[in-house]
């Protein structure tokens, strides 16, 4: 893959003449050589199961390249805790409960008093990457799983995306559906473009995999966008016999998860191939990130050094593992450490598509690309928020102020304790007031949920963040 | 009135009497001498703006007197500090929040994200006291505002009350609608039983104080329950001249609400006296409270001594004026301490009028009458709840937890401290956490919200609060 990196220097020049170049251009949607993206999103990931997170269980060799031929990030964060939400911040730029995508939606889940089954989905007047990108000339394709709603009014290709090759709903068997699956609702079921139900005979990761593939090969005039969002891995805990046998010293789910997320690197690696063979490597956009934290007790996902799981607000809930490769623009195997959004990839992809972020309609996301190279100094985000609910957490600079239905908000140094094992609520009031305001103030600007979960699953989720606490001596 | 009570030593056997028969008979539905049920409910009245809670600006020499003939409750509480959810909790019994009526219904004021409009209503499988005191074969009658859904079929008659005079909705004019105010909503038009809209030419106090007369003389085969429902003294501010003219020391709104609690007042004592007239006084439990706190800032109504107003969970926006005349059951001009709630209002009414109360479908309130007799020792509640989305409050014997959406929870002695001026949070962490805790068990039986205010509002109810606060210095 990768290797002929220019200079360090030769690319700082050339950094610099790129920033001055796009601060000339108003609107470059006709310019030259601008680069596809590929945008891979892993469901359910845990933070340390990475080899470029450490992990010394797993195996993850192409992505661990990967963050070597780019840019890791240290603190990149979702915008939810659960996936749906998270990929609807992610896929607008905004912060989801702005328009009432507060919850998960998962039909069967839901109290009645809300939106229901099918009807559930990213509204329809909201813009998403496919849109931006597409309206910038872009040929948008979207492989894997959906999540943005059931309904025909919600299919990817109605909101943004050219092509579709995936599920509608959340997750699925990672093996092929056949007449003794009676038991599987619509969404399950892939589906080529708009309706084409078609499974394929193959491990599922492999299957979106060899789909984008087929789309880097294909013939085009213009960039592309790729976002292939794998349903791994994400339950239900199935692998195939090669992978599991790779991990003799694991065992249980643990040893499950180990060969689907070999499988994922695996199918990642013959994705990042084909650029390479088609000789765009250097002219693509690569970005790795997952859509909230690891479910440890679902399929046992390991998040640590932090605390927290998917579902709550904890940082094992919320920060991810976050790569980007960018050719020319970013340094190899460099770390960012200020937080970062998922809410950015929309500007920031807009932003090297040509387009100009200013002008997208209002949106919580920032242009990254100066930050990363240094033309901009400090934090793209002072301050991020996260809210379910009763259930919020604050992130101002490295002060963390997480409030909970059912006791006394705590607060971190999230820089001093990423862990958050030393509560420092009783000792810094002041902070605890301004923080509390502050997420206040955000959230007055937020929309009602369009959905509701039933009142019980904010016990479970509770009681899911406090079984995976860490402690200081940890 | 009432002037011919039996004395204090007589009427004490007689309590203990009538307490071992009630005891002996497991349904007394066909029980001879039943007791008529007048039940009177104002609206949006202050606390302190009572003669019988001390007030020197107000006049109410009729409720004063129906207090030195019954009880008086010191600690009486609503289930939610604004109309709508207040009225539902106290006409089913239950905690409105189970059945997911936890946010007021006021049409034009609602996120889109649930039911609006003439949509929102008392779910159509909840039954009322009018339903459970009709199945016992009582007449019921509802007069006045209603506010537990427009829709037909959410009307009053619909939902346990055999006769009807009064709005659909939840505030009007005082004055008749003409042909002039084309721009009034069909909710809040008068109307007779189902459809029969008609206007009154009188005050509306008066027009309904009326109807309960007629209803009160009217020839009747069975006891009645009279469902008095005051739209006073919600805005609009508008009073009668001869009723300001009453109060020539006081000035604007202060002034006008004055005239309108006169005006209330007065027609309560017509009320009473058409009791007298029938000969019914001796056997008609009657109740007068009221629905939430004073909204001091609409209509210049005075909670003290208590902190808060309608719409925040300090006591002035949840304890309410509380009486009770039950001939030959209670004693004239006590005082009753402990905490009680409009929801044992069902249980205690379902009771005196023969039911069994253990029979009714889990309901939360509970038969008072023989802890105001002392046929029970202790508290009718040993905790009680208040939830509005974020903002909770639990009360667990005299400890008040508030959760809040942009503070820290407060935490008061109520029993020593009943304005709460002295948050002892931060010196009881324990106490806050036990607290904190069992108020989120409760919150995890409650179904969600069926619809939504627009979320400003909340904003706006935190402000009313600390605009309404007391200090110890007061």
């Amino acid at each position: 893959m990768m290797s002929c990196f220019i200079s360090w220097t030769s690319r700082r020049v050339a950094v610099i003449v790129v920033g001055l170049l796009a601060g000339a251009l108003t609107h470059a949607a006709d310019e030259p050589g601008r680069p596809n993206i590929l945008l891979i999103l892993s469901d359910d990931a845990g933070y340390a199961d990475f080899g470029f997170h450490g992990s010394r269980e797993f195996r993850t060799p192409n992505l661990d390249a990967l963050a070597n031929q780019g840019m890791r990030f240290e603190q990149a964060y979702v915008t939810a805790a659960v996936c749906g939400p998270s990929r609807a911040g992610l896929l607008t730029g905004k912060y989801q409960q702005r328009f009432g995508y507060e919850e998960n939606n998962v039909p069967g889940y839901m109290s009645t008093s809300g939106t229901i089954g099918d009807d559930m989905g990213l509204p329809l007047d909201e813009l998403t990457l496919g849109d931006h990108l597409r309206s910038l000339g872009y040929e948008t394709v979207y492989i894997g799983k959906w999540h943005q709603g059931n309904a025909d009014r919600f299919h990817p290709l109605k909101r943004g995306f050219e092509a579709f090759y995936g599920i509608r709903g959340g997750a699925r068997s990672y093996f092929p559906f056949d007449e003794t699956n009676i038991n599987y609702r619509p969404e399950d079921y892939l589906e080529r473009d708009f309706g084409g139900f078609e499974e394929s005979d193959l491990y599922l990761t492999d299957a979106l995999a060899n789909e984008a593939i087929d789309q880097i090969h294909a013939d085009r005039q213009q960039p592309f966008f790729i976002f292939l969002s794998f349903t791994a891995v994400h339950s239900p805990m199935e692998a195939l016999t090669e992978d599991l046998d790779v991990f003799p010293d694991l065992e249980g789910a643990r040893r499950t998860l180990a060969a689907m997320t070999l499988s994922m690197d695996r199918a990642i690696g013959r994705v990042l191939d084909a650029l390479d063979q088609e000789q765009l490597a250097q002219n693509t956009i690569v970005v790795f990130t997952n859509d909230n934290g690891g479910p440890s007790d679902d399929n046992a996902s390991d998040n640590s050094p932090l605390s927290g799981t998917k579902a709550n607000h904890l940082e094992g809930g919320i920060r991810v593992p976050f790569l980007i490769r960018w050719p020319g623009v970013l340094e190899e195997d460099t770390v960012y450490s200020h937080p970062i959004s998922t809410l950015d990839l929309l500007p920031t992809m807009y932003a090297a598509a040509g387009g100009e972020p200013g002008e997208l309609d209002r949106i919580d996301g920032v242009n990254i690309r100066p930050f990363l190279t240094n033309l901009e100094a400090g934090r793209p985000h002072q301050t991020l928020y996260w809210k379910k609910e009763v259930r919020a957490a604050i992130r101002d600079g490295d002060w963390k102020l997480l409030r909970f239905p059912d006791r006394p908000a705590e607060l971190y140094d999230i820089n001093a304790d990423p862990a958050e094992t030393n509560d420092l609520a009783t000792t810094h009031p002041q902070r605890v007031a301004d923080l509390y305001r502050k997420l206040f103030e955000w959230e007055l600007t937020l929309e009602r949920p369009r959905w509701q979960l039933r009142r019980k699953y904010e016990g479970d989720a509770m009681k899911r963040m406090d079984s995976y606490r860490r402690t200081s001596d940890d």
